[in-house]
């Protein structure tokens, strides 16, 4: 059996990405970061996604020392009412300084303890071209990080980083999540933690154009959500 | 004002190097983790070794998920009874999985939040010669990361990673340290957390055989500690 480290944080994206680990063979734990969000919505959805996909999970509270993105400050307006081709290149205020740089590490160094040879995470280049830690090329270097400084990297047997939805469109990602049975009545996108999604954030504008381009109706589209 | 964020861990590797910093005209902020170590001692310690240099500093509590260190398991055996030449090849028991790449996105990611152009880390090479994260093209390969993944690296302003003792031995480190009035009294290298140093483990060791070829006397040799 292989084992990975997924990357879980509640919304559409990750859960795909456990879904298609899970569809390649791997036996997954899931790794749920605790970092300050604006609201606790999206953990309480990465456990239930864990659950559901019947795999091991972990929570770990990370406090960030810093405050510097729209994510974190809760007094910072997030970016909202703009079409999706409004997106497109330069950084967004919702950037977290090393977010996946730190999540990558905690996930890595996990799966050096426990013997699991791969991380899954469902970084994506094609929303939000502007992230600089969503390339391609940032991806290449955190594998020669692991090559350099792991002991098994040391070994000549380095962990490998997968983004599979890299340089996937969000309609494709949903349109592959949905043939996997992705429970995405579970995943929450907006970046408020109102009960039912606002409509006008970036991340419900992408999300509802994806699952239009897909030509499939959002499980969570217009349902309050009472409980989590 | 240069600003630097110091990794600081209350041995006195990283104390040393906060007070290069300082002598180099860095306004420093020190970043300690309390990540499970056996003893509380060294984060006591790296609190009043921050105080006394005058410096800002937050503690972050950063739980890892897993136990594969003798580090982090109280139940495994440490090593000890063995010279400073026994030490060297081989990945020692002590290495903790990615833990420098850890503490070095976490720092990173706090420079970047606040403008600082470098992060301070007291690795060496010398001593423990088997830890991977503690070799030049290790930090290489960081400082590569950090072109690629973060803002201002994507700006062209990529954070430094520093760590000037690299190369040193320890006698060396503590020459340079005590020309600079480093607090040795505050530090605490010793694995176990007893009121005076046990004098047998690997850290004891290279402390005693560091001070001696330093030809300076350890100010906490024979020094029992009921404070912290």
């Amino acid at each position: 059996m292989k084992d990975a480290i997924v990357l879980l944080s509640g919304g559409l994206d990750s859960a795909t990405v456990l879904y298609m680990a899970l569809e390649s063979g791997y036996r997954c734990r899931c790794l749920i970061f605790d970092y300050g969000q604006r609201h606790r919505k999206e953990i309480a959805r990465a456990r239930k996604i864990a659950k559901k996909a019947g795999c091991a999970y972990r929570v770990i509270k990370l406090p960030f020392p810093w405050r510097a993105s729209a994510l974190l400050d809760k007094k910072a307006d997030l970016p909202s009412g703009r079409s999706a081709g409004d997106m497109a290149g330069g950084i967004p205020s919702t950037y977290v300084p090393l977010r996946n740089t730190i999540f990558l590490s905690m996930a890595s160094g996990w799966a050096e303890a426990i013997g699991a040879e791969a991380v899954f995470i469902g970084a994506n280049a094609v929303d939000f071209s502007g992230y600089p830690d969503c390339r391609g090329a940032y991806f290449e270097a955190f594998d020669r990080l692991l090559e350099k400084g792991s002991k098994i990297g040391a070994e000549g047997r380095p962990i490998k980083i997968k983004a599979p939805l890299l340089e996937m469109k969000k309609s494709e990602i949903i349109a592959s999540g949905a043939a996997l049975k992705v429970p995405y009545e579970l995943t929450w996108s907006c970046y408020k933690g109102a009960k039912a999604p606002c409509g006008e954030c970036d991340a419900c504008v992408l999300r509802e154009k994806g699952f239009r381009e897909a030509g499939l109706e959002d499980p969570i589209m217009g349902r309050r959500d009472d409980k989590s």
